[in-house]
């Protein structure tokens, strides 16, 4: 029989894999909730209905259709696995919109799947965590999107920069250059400024179609450099011209502001390179990249207003960000920042006979009512196979229990790491782990 | 357009119900832990040749097959989403068995579908949390099985009774009447004894084919009563001549006893109809069923042999139970045995102006940085509006912002149940919530 295995692009998570996993979904669900949001959950199938048209048209090829066994394919609605949480949320908030007061605030954690072709670091079923206010456009909302990431990466112990941009700067920035159809070629070609210089730049917006005074009016924005205040005043007469724009400027200039106000320790950099998800968002689009390693984003997201109106309900504005579980895993795994023995056994009782089992048993329920993690080898076996499993599990302690413990009351209380023991009392165990 | 819909046998969980949820699975993460359980998580889809065969065919049929958008069929293996976590467990331990330290102690909290009719109560995707130690034959398993029900339900606050029985108690009776094959038939009518009484069962088995000399043996067991221990003595003298029966009396009589060694404070009953996943179990089964609510079985599970054995790898016996998240959702819903305010905000800040706002600001920052979950409406919207919204969250106070505050360095907090308010400083409010 030939090894079973699982489909390509999917993956089996073990016990340090999950601790390291619930440790960042903790975390975030942590944070969410003391910014008054509340979780929901939306089912892994939606109708196809609902998702087909959603993301492109590469989209839709990503997309996993469900099929019944037991069912004849034509007479049942076609149905897929999610892509996103976003969609389903939008799905969720027009559904649901008479049992729901707005603003709505709520996040989501939970797997996504994509038909993608596998490689290192693309998987085919990941978790996503998004967190949403939906129903108001206070700028509000926007501060306490950048807090709630201010608060998740410096409960990580992960340095981060946020760099922070508005579709409307860019609207604005392609409007005044006369060239408003081609926001996202000046935004791709602005991208490579740090790459390629501004000359190179020059070339390739040439070659991109835009006219030869839509550049050149271009060039100070190229040039943008200082202080995020400094940007936005060049930015804001630049853009006097255009209304969208100094809406765009207004509303940083709000946002930053804010962050002043209440302290927000992080660092922001206005970046006007910053375009995802551009047919989309409307306001402010964040991203989250971490200092110490190169990873890419490893949050993002930004303002968007009509989410809803793919499913009838027009005019809902809202903002949200999404935490990538997985490249997080990846940053904290290289910076070898996992707290210690996370959520795992803290004493292993490890006994010589069937007398002394029964010994280690009320022991370890005694610990356990007093809230400790404990476990019981459960076989009076060779005592090496017991600490031999023991330090394969990492149990930090091991209390054995011969004939000579149940005289005196006591267990044998091993350091495994250090070697040393000590016979202690059941009192004096509660106390040391 | 029509309002947008989810497929039949699905749910959206709002957050309510989400609340309550997390509640049920962190009680049983958190004693689950305490027992030295590690979480695994395995992929929602597994390949087919993983999947068929493992539940019969009615099984077979319920399997939800999944394709992808853009992949020709016939080229991808064929893949389908999980049944339950028994199979896939069973699939992780053979694939990653060179890994893995026996005996391996895993729980697992996920959903799993079935294309099964939809209906009041049985949904095509739920959750399971199973819990299972694999690799050792030992009984001190079975007892901390018991004991994690035991401290789930104390817990949750749930009256239950736990019912036990013994596979091979049940070859062991098949075997005595001469009828080996007539397991399924025998407990089948057993279980009707309440219902119809000894004189119908008797008729029922007779034309399930068993012979009037069986069922004339069959008659001290249908009768028989007392305690756990009266039934036990009783069947020990019936079963002398049967060496499997036998043991099984003496594995449950070992198993009551450990629980009588550490206390165990459950009501526990020897039941011989219980019968569930007989062609699975080999030893001991288990059912817990709510004293207070009728609904049926609410945990079930039971020892095994051969698990692992359909991928290959004989002879790891097991032994696990599996918590039904949505029957328990049920009953701590009728028995009304949730906690109050389960993770929602504690205080909601309501402002008069724009600068009320970010005062408001700041002290939600101060007081989620003291762990508190603070909501801050984005708005500085009407105030009739704003203890609406709070009111609709079930926010028990609001923190009110107005000039006055804002002079003497306070808020106005007024409790959203009883009416009453007062004016706070920071430090009194940090105290109070």
């Amino acid at each position: 029989m030939t090894k079973p295995n699982i489909p390509k692009g999917t993956r089996d998570f073990g016990a340090i894999e999950m601790a390291r996993r619930n440790y960042i979904f903790s975390t975030v669900r942590s944070v969410f909730e003391r910014f008054g949001f509340r979780q929901i959950e939306t089912p892994a199938m939606e109708l196809m209905t609902t998702l087909m048209g959603k993301y492109g048209e590469e989209g839709d090829k990503l997309l996993f259709r469900i099929q019944n066994s037991g069912e004849k394919a034509a007479l049942a609605p076609e149905k897929g696995l999610r892509y996103d949480l976003t969609v389903p949320f939008a799905r969720y908030v027009v559904q649901h919109q008479a049992e729901l007061t707005l603003p709505f605030r709520r996040y989501q954690i939970q797997p996504v799947w994509r038909a993608d072709r596998p490689q290192k670091g693309r998987y085919r079923e990941f978790y996503q965590c998004d967190v949403d206010v939906i129903g108001t456009d206070s700028l509000v909302s926007e501060l306490e999107l950048i807090q709630i990431v201010e608060e998740v990466y410096h409960t990580l112990g992960i340095r981060v920069c946020l760099h922070l941009n508005n579709r409307k700067i860019l609207a604005g920035i392609a409007e005044i250059i006369g060239e408003p159809d081609k926001i996202i070629d000046i935004t791709t070609a602005i991208d490579k400024l740090d790459k390629i210089g501004q000359d190179k730049v020059n070339e390739e917006l040439l070659e991109r179609g835009l006219s030869q005074e839509a550049v050149q009016k271009l060039q100070p924005i190229l040039s943008l450099s200082g202080s995020n205040s400094e940007k936005l005043d060049t930015m804001a007469s630049l853009l006097a011209d255009s209304e969208t724009g100094s809406k765009g400027i207004e509303e940083t200039k709000r946002i930053l502001g804010l962050c002043k106000a209440t302290g927000v320790n992080l660092p922001i950099e206005l970046d006007l390179t910053l375009a995802r998800g551009l047919n989309y968002y409307t306001g402010a689009i964040f991203e989250v990249k971490a200092l110490d390693v190169q990873i890419g984003s490893i949050t993002g997201g930004g303002r968007y207003d009509n989410l809803t109106g793919i499913f009838g309900l027009p005019d809902i504005s809202g903002v949200g960000i999404s935490f990538g579980a997985d490249r997080i895993y990846d940053v904290l795994t290289e910076l070898n920042l996992y707290p210690e023995a996370m959520g795992s056994t803290e004493v292993m009782f490890a006994a010589f006979g069937q007398q002394e089992l029964e010994y280690a048993l009320r022991w370890a329920t005694a610990l356990r009512k007093a809230g400790k993690r404990v476990e019981v080898y459960p076989e009076a076996a060779k005592m090496k196979k017991q600490l031999a499993y023991a330090n394969a599990q990492q149990v930090p302690f091991v209390a054995v229990v011969g004939g000579n413990e149940m005289e005196t009351n006591t267990v044998m209380l091993k350091n495994m790491l250090s070697g040393e023991q000590q016979q202690v009392t059941l009192e004096q165990l509660t106390s040391m782990i």
